[in-house]
């Protein structure tokens, strides 16, 4: 396929992602890129991993997804290339890659150390150039992931945030806010299935209360509700609005499942 | 040519783009990707329809456009697929395809409800990647738009804002501004022909008279024109400057062209 | 290789990448094209110069690259494509390309003259769509750019900002304030190489005193440093954030590095 995604906190004003590219066709000018973002917040390497994991199902096998939110660049942090049943998976071993790992059958993890597939001189500030793009563009190409290092038995891992249940309550929290102002939170379809009908309270600057609902139209213009997003996880949306801003609600703020007596 | 543009509210932040470009490439490995816009405004149906109908002449023949500004996404609201002389364009059918469409010879609108080209489970909230992506790439792969579901009589409509003619003065309207402040109107090239040297007076915020110039550097630095822009509509503009910040307009605002006599 | 890149101040919201990428793809269908950055402020040259001349050395042989921030649109200003030992710079002859052919073997300059490569008629506002992006497919086509005008004897050169030096220190200017607010300075890593440890002053809205760190990790979180960034020059940081925010850094700002002793 000789597909590649990139994530990354670059931005859209400089000339870094479009150096990479050229380092990746440089070595495999068949090579697709795909952009998944680059504009994860600066340094925020969760944001890049949800990101990562929210995407990378939806491509196809044989996928090379490079994700660079790098703020320990130069140091001793690791970098790491890891394949899967389905893709190859590579960055600093930081974290950015653990979410989308952990719903992937690992089959080798490789340290980046192998400087024939380095881009030389290696500088101390920009690996995504000099170490990712080129360790992506030749897995993209076909070579073993085996080629570029020795393998490791282990890799950083985030802690994925798991909503606590307690007396027939979810207590979520909210982990991304798209672009419409939708609140994605953490908690997963499948926990409420098993549930009647369900009422949200989000404490974020306002406390917030709504129901869930199929899709963004149901609720009435302006109103809150809870839908379950396209990534399967309950997020909090308002008809023809951002529910983000409507509510002040942000990344870590808490949010409550509950069911609800309709009969009343 | 397996060439598919995409236009939407989608933004930069997410993974939704990307995620789109991973279902069609896994449709259709040969497909290139050109990205027309993904800072619609979100929800904004005309400013999406108005961006199509600029940009979509300059593609190729067979050039398969999808564009999804979808507030009402999950309801009721179709989507389509319309085969023209030269494109194929999908989307809901809430009129984001409707502008690009009036200068086309359609040759089949059809409705996109064959299950068997969508990305499964279909979910309500993001058809972009389970239903238009997937039928963009089916149609670049060859396939015929037929296949993709029955034929429609019709299909939803936005209403262009026609300038008004009236003693020998034309009234039209601001319908976008783009990133460098100038502000383009509803008024054609065409319309301008049979006239003198014509005088424009905006009602923006504050109230602008200028004159017709052939480019942007013919007015003074910081001084107020008018020009036929790159897609034949007069656009209001500043030279080295932004004429959308300076005057205060935006979309919406009234246009006067009037002929001007310039023996006096 | 059929590789062209694309450096403008065209933004994201609007049709205009979009459509340069349309009308190349509808000349050499088999293009690939990278987008170094549209986020270039509107007109500024020289930030555009900039962008265009750290980027391209990591382009294969062969790339085609095509910058576009272009105020003098539609007036006398000459277009131009100059072959160098390894690539084709295509734009405006404004200055935008020169800071990065001072680093390359130039081999021809040609007037963008024969109008058998334009896209008719042309425009009086875009001849990113009109001329440039039409001459960068056919060159990456393959068409010798000898056929696209007549030879010329020299073009337009913006002067490189020479970092003076006087009595030991080093006078340089910033340049550039990259996404992460990094601030980079005109002052070569070469420069610096006999010398000892060197102490820098930035003159922003706060004077800046920092010492060279070997990257960004180096520093305790929220102090500043200077850096050899990722294109050989130094630049001022702050780990874990943006020195141009915390300091008021800005283009144009003087930073003067001297010799410190050590040894009291």
């Amino acid at each position: 396929m000789h597909l590649v995604t990139l994530t990354t906190d670059f931005g859209a004003r400089d000339w870094f992602v479009g150096v990479m590219k050229g380092v990746i066709l440089g070595i495999n000018q068949r090579a697709t890129m795909v952009d998944m973002t680059h504009e994860i917040p600066p340094g925020d390497i969760q944001a890049g991993a949800f990101v990562l994991m929210a995407a990378c199902r939806y491509f196809p096998k044989g996928t090379v997804h490079v994700a660079v939110v790098d703020p320990g660049v130069g140091s001793g942090r690791r970098g790491i290339a890891v394949r899967t049943a389905g893709a190859v998976f590579i960055g600093p071993d930081n974290g950015i890659l653990s979410w989308a790992l952990a719903r992937e059958k690992i089959k080798t993890v490789r340290l980046l150390e192998n400087r024939k597939y380095f881009l030389k001189p290696v500088s101390r500030t920009f690996h995504g150039r000099d170490i990712f793009a080129p360790a992506a563009a030749y897995a993209s190409a076909g070579l073993p992931v085996e080629r570029l290092g020795r393998e490791l038995k282990n890799f950083h891992r985030l802690p994925w945030p798991e909503p606590r249940q307690h007396r027939g309550k979810i207590q979520g929290r909210i982990i991304h806010v798209d672009r419409f102002g939708n609140a994605i939170t953490n908690i997963e379809e499948d926990l409420l299935l098993r549930k009647g009908t369900v009422a949200f309270d989000v404490m974020g600057k306002r406390k917030v209360r709504c129901a869930l609902a199929e899709f963004y139209g149901v609720a009435p213009l302006g109103k809150p509700m809870a839908v379950i997003g396209s990534c399967g996880l309950v997020e909090i949306a308002v008809n023809g609005g951002s529910a983000a801003r409507r509510f002040g609600l942000k990344i870590g703020d808490k949010v409550i499942a509950s069911s609800v007596d309709t009969t009343r």
